[in-house]
């Protein structure tokens, strides 16, 4: 099992040390003692599609191509054979542009929104629920003891999360290891930059689980679901939506993760429980990690 | 101090009993045995403003009319003396319809979108910052004492979050009091929700605490302004421009708080210290709060 400070297997792995994802922030605790925590920057950042401005987002300001990239295609603004001709960011204007090849017009997406459960405005949902009727996902088992090694080894890599805390993660893994984790202060923001990242990479996602700090809503579902990872695992909990969804298109949906306890409400088939729970620690209170985020 | 089961001084509290809003979900756990559990429905309702339609927020489905009117108004799409001459909701159709005396046009509003930390789709950042410009908070002073009581009486509340997960809740409280208190699937659906009530109830906001299990980001910080109450209190973290928006606009910012821990990172000075710290009761783990919601 991994080590507390073992990021090194990591493809990306969360800085904490990075000085511009967070600030030392003076005020007073609860004794009236002066006290200094470490606090998450939150920046804007608008994207551009084309000539198109797109949405701005806030976010930690990590990533931003493969947040924009992510953003995009999780939208359905970008799709299968796009081409990509450039990325342009630009830090000081907080603006970043993505140039496709073909000519791209949003004013119909831009005009409808909705508004999630998950932090992600600008999702069009009714696109969003039209884009999962193409959707089958790989019949990939996951072996539960993949599960309890990825969920040791994400809450003891050392994060934002456990440096400043007001923060989200999601972690691309594949079988008990994890591979890309990103953070950001909006849950949606991690996903996108995994999205993106995948993108970038050419990176297959049939074989892939997504770990998520946060809560399975509906869209968080169809996220994955449209990114083709067939399992996606959370310490949280579910929608009755995030569920239904998950059951339509043979997601595996499993939440409540915690030590040795897990939940699975969709696609049990490819589980394989190879690991004996009950010789699986308990969480120590320490970890930290929040449930319903 | 308040009774586990106390709801009595709510003007409106959780009902988690209600058969709409939570769904039992059969699925298997760790051991591989059948369980059910219980789980926070999440529905679509399409906000109109008139002829306009403005978004469709997904949300546990309870005060829809508190949410739409919250929502528009915290939008800066209702200002102070907008005449509401009808609301009407239509379940099957999940939509709502606000209508006012003078007709509203919110094409541009539409098309300029922030996605913000918090869930909350279709803000116009630009504008809930220039709407700031004129804000100025009341000295109300807030009691550490009532700080105590109301995080006590809030975290034994019957509520669907203690009985489902996967929910945020959001109390407006008056001193040690909570009056009101919301839950919904997107955090900022319950701040909304409250909003949309004291629209409605004309409530005044100089005497009132908000209270919220979600962090204090950006668009937390600049909503509460906005409602003109002047402390925000939570159990989770903080962001670096939430604490300086509220530095700027001179509200009272309370995090971390969880047992007889918090931390005041602007607005000290409303601050009194009148409780014992040590002689506050730490939070039983079994309260199951969590924080970087």
């Amino acid at each position: 099992m991994a080590r507390a400070q073992d990021s090194s297997d990591y493809l990306i792995a969360p800085d904490p040390g990075a000085a511009r994802l967070t600030r030392a922030v003076g005020g007073m605790d609860h004794n009236g003692d002066e006290t200094t925590i470490n606090v998450v920057e939150e920046r804007p950042l608008t994207i551009f599609l084309n000539a198109q401005e797109i949405v701005t987002a806030m976010t930690i300001g990590d990533y931003p191509a493969y947040l924009a990239l992510g953003f995009l295609r999780n939208q359905g603004m970008l799709v299968e054979g796009d081409e990509i001709t450039r990325v342009n960011y630009d830090e000081e204007l907080e603006t970043i542009v993505v140039r496709t090849a073909r000519e791209t017009d949003y004013e119909d997406k831009m005009r409808r929104k909705t508004r999630t459960s998950g932090c992600a405005v600008g999702t069009v949902f009714g696109d969003m629920m039209e884009g999962l009727e193409g959707v089958t996902l790989p019949q990939t088992p996951v072996r539960s003891s993949w599960l309890y090694a990825l969920s040791a080894k994400i809450n003891r890599t050392p994060s934002l999360y456990l440096d400043a805390g007001a923060i989200h993660g999601t972690v691309l893994c594949h079988h008990d290891k994890p591979l890309v984790y990103m953070e950001d202060v909006g849950r949606h923001n991690a996903v996108d930059k995994i999205a993106g990242w995948m993108m970038s990479e050419r990176a297959p996602a049939d074989d892939k689980i997504l770990y998520t700090t946060g809560r399975l809503t509906s869209e968080m579902v169809i996220k994955t679901a449209m990114m083709g990872i067939p399992v996606l695992v959370s310490r949280s909990g579910f929608t009755a939506w995030g569920v239904e969804i998950a059951q339509e298109v043979g997601l595996t949906l499993i939440g409540r993760m915690r030590g040795q306890r897990f939940v699975c409400l969709s696609g049990e088939d490819r589980l394989i429980r190879d690991a004996d729970p009950s010789a699986v620690a308990a969480e120590p209170r320490k970890s930290g990690r929040k449930g319903a985020a």
